[in-house]
């Protein structure tokens, strides 16, 4: 269960769906920048539902607090502690599947895994998992901000008309975001394979429902010929940041909680059918786009010290 | 400069294209295992130059020596040192274009990065290193073959006449490669950071020449709907296996290195033309399959050991 | 600012002195073993202050709270957070000397290294940052009694006159902890850089205050011959546990903060005379003895999964 | 079986004393320092056996060939990797203990954990493994030579005649070896777990033979008052350096090989009567000096580039 990610600045995260709490450690952030509740709470406000008709309506207070870490308003170089509570439980929205495998959901592998589970809303597997990573990245962005002016923007190309569909019909779909970094750091990223792209990958990857990565002219490159190519500004060369904005796109797969009955197995093997209650969104990816900026965040932030190291 | 792959197995690649030697050590193999020079130079043969008409007709005879971990031609479980040494040296090749920076290559950024590199052939930032790659996958592959019966296989979907006009216009090409892996160990993969997805992302973005990774539906997925997805079979569900196979796709821009006169630049930021001589593939895709399969195996034999720890 | 200790069974721990909580992230913990807040409290009683006559009197509930990680009274393989308020603050002990260096404390180099710090309670180099340490090594050692049967005993050789004396004279002492481990697993301990002894030696050295570590014969082994040395039962080979019981002893300086006058630097490089107000134990290896087993508990339920794994 | 040693400054060392050859591959070196391999064999020489009277006759030439990562003389800040040949195989020295599990040695220990191992002089838990880790340091010490003017000087209180005394007697004997640090840099250590202390703890006791570890006052010190040892300038305080000289001492047990007859067991649990013959040091101390000087280069090398980064 790897819930730490980077190696200079690193980021574990820990808590469940419907457990007492959510939250992240960072650990490794330099010190004297100034961080308060306020800030890291406008990234996790973008995250939270309930933001418009289109989320879902689990009305979360999602309010970030600070343990530690921070000293009359800046970081002082020690493990940063955040803290979420969860408010708003609806535990038995899920007793009455607690049995089943919700089909495309983890409930089989972990049961699988760990030979039983917090079946309450997904436990550990839960979308809100990203909570602490919105409110690790928020410090990281707002570093490189200061320090590069660099920027992150990633934006869903919404469909409304596709999602409402989705919605009415007790169904779901995907989505694709973008995510554009405007002046990253220059030199970033270590040769053959702490790669800038190679850490991007796996950080998006790392987002619940992704199935696909682009960078740069992404799966389109294939087609291309080394003269058309080598003349489009691709921002990473051979791994190493060149101070160019660096374009990716990330694909997500369509909410696997569907109102609409469905075919589902539970521990012992039979089969029955489903339907998927809870709140959930038609797409999740309508709440991701401050989730990919702050893992781009996170990646750059790290390969940003390890290139001071050196 | 990480070199560094893996967590339990490790794998610590070296070497320049144009120095004496190229090379891996694998750490935390398990003991007990057959490997010999003979098995892991067949994975070698498919990596490398002048397999068929396509390929740079650079005939290295890249012959692999085992110089440590391999006792009575089995696995001690100490590290194994594997040395491949370049013969087929053409240095001067590379004397005409020392002072410039090849488009699309990463001699800019290392210059940037690290003050000064070694011009010959890209230095580590070439191909070859992924020699010690597929050494090492060669392993890891057995391992889970003989274990767990799975078994990667890789291909370029080729189009030969195109491969065929991008050398007769002194260009290149891109490609894509499609990856299945049968019976992939189960219950693989830990939650949150270290998924299954998330590490073969990585792995295979670290490829030079990279742009883009799916795995399962990949892009498509974005415009399913959660009722059609959820009765795909995905291979990993919560970033964890299930058993079922896996199924890749990676994009792979064109081969930088062309013969055409390009604009280029050098590192007192005069603007020039040159055209990059070497011996170079018209589609860089097509020796990648090997190395793609390498990386899945490393991905997979690492995750399948932390999960024996647990 | 590394506070992540372990590779596969992790401990991040964070807080401050005088914040507003202390606790600890345990990441890799394997499902299915019963854990309790009333059982971790436990341990963390025998480390808290106003025990005995003998320690500091500051009191402090140092009550912990689960956030995460177990579900009905098990755990599930997630990471178990743990959290410690800080109840009894007395920050304003330590106005009076925020502008100066205690002697023998980590003020200055803080300040050196990070620019400022949070001069309250020595802030993170606090020893209750082992509190953590303490929460988290009691599942640890849980486990490894579970499966084991393994026993941790540590204790300080105490003289209890010269520690009242100490304390008379406004002064403190240090000590010696002495460290049993019975039915250590056996196998236990990756040969080279991570052999038992040198995670224990690290795990050791790394408590506060800490000077010396042996183990086995310790310096008295540099006197003896092979003869002699080959007949004693060791505990490991080569880095190797053999299952035989473990030995070490751990050397603590005195505790730096004394009430006694001492010359102290301040930020401008100015001499003065102090006095360390505060609650300090004259012999700070007097509460020492449980993180110690801690400690231990941790390095041999980390070395315990990484041996299942190969 | 972890061979990799280092965060950012990464060493990983290979070989077996009977194989082919030993080597080590440093990786994150940073660029531009001049590396040559006379430079490193005038520190492999000093750890060479044959070197006088007292240490083993076994002749190893012991000569270092670079391979990869220096270029026109100087770190490119790619992987350098080095090897040493094994040129003087006496194997049949060990064919007739090959059964038996040399007393005090880890033969037991690894065919308990790996199930077989390379039985010709101790295969990777040789002595000769740290042929890698001197080749590794003589590089740390170098580039922290340059920029910061350290210096690191370890010897052996050397006692001839307990060593002459245990020759005679076909025994050994221990011994504990001092090291002075000249000049580290200031404000290394990261505090908690990778404290300067715990790092040299680990390294140190990571040194085949050795039993104890003490920086400072080391043991003394649980004997001392406060008063007393706040004046003492201790070198590291919190786990960060001062920049003032770092002394430590470190146990080194005698030999297990000895020539006298020893009660072992073999295999089947018999018990046997064996002499070790091979060509061993009376005091393994001998030829430790540079080997602890080496790793104490690794340690305050890797702290240095982790200290750059915030």
């Amino acid at each position: 269960m790897s819930s730490i990610f980077g190696k200079i600045f690193t980021v574990s995260t820990w808590g469940e769906s419907h457990g007492k709490a959510i939250g992240a450690v960072v650990d490794g952030c330099p010190p004297g920048f100034a961080i308060s509740e306020e800030y890291i709470q406008t990234f996790l406000d973008r995250r939270k539902p309930g933001q418009n008709a289109l989320t879902t309506q689990r009305k979360e207070s999602d309010i970030v607090k600070i343990l530690s870490g921070v000293f009359e308003g800046k970081t002082t170089g020690t493990p940063i502690s955040m803290i979420v509570e969860n408010s708003d439980h609806h535990s038995e929205d899920y007793e009455h599947i607690k049995d089943w495998y919700r089909p495309g959901h983890a409930d089989e592998a972990y049961d699988s895994k760990y030979g039983f589970r917090d079946y309450r809303g997904g436990g550990r597997s839960s979308a809100r998992e990203t909570i602490g990573r919105v409110a690790a990245g928020s410090i990281a962005r707002k570093i490189l901000n200061e320090k590069c002016k660099t920027e992150f923007n990633a934006w869903l190309a919404l469909d409304e008309s596709a999602i409402e569909t989705a919605r009415k019909n007790g169904d779901s779909i995907g989505g694709i975001i973008n995510l554009n970094i405007k002046n990253p750091p220059k030199n970033l990223g270590e040769p053959i394979f702490d790669r800038t792209e190679a850490l991007l990958a796996m950080a998006m990857m790392s987002i619940p429902a992704t199935r696909g990565f682009e960078i740069g002219k992404g799966f389109e490159a294939a087609k291309m010929t080394g003269s058309e190519h080598n003349k489009f500004a691709d921002g990473t060369y051979g791994g190493i940041t060149s101070g160019e904005d660096i374009f990716c796109r990330i694909a997500f797969k369509p909410t696997p909680s569907i109102l609409q009955l469905q075919k589902a197995k539970n521990k012992n093997g039979e089969v029955g059918e489903i339907s998927v209650k809870g709140r959930h969104d038609p797409c999740v990816a309508l709440r991701a786009p401050v989730i990919v900026e702050s893992m781009a965040a996170l990646v750059l932030m790290d390969l940003w010290l390890q290139d001071r190291a050196i």
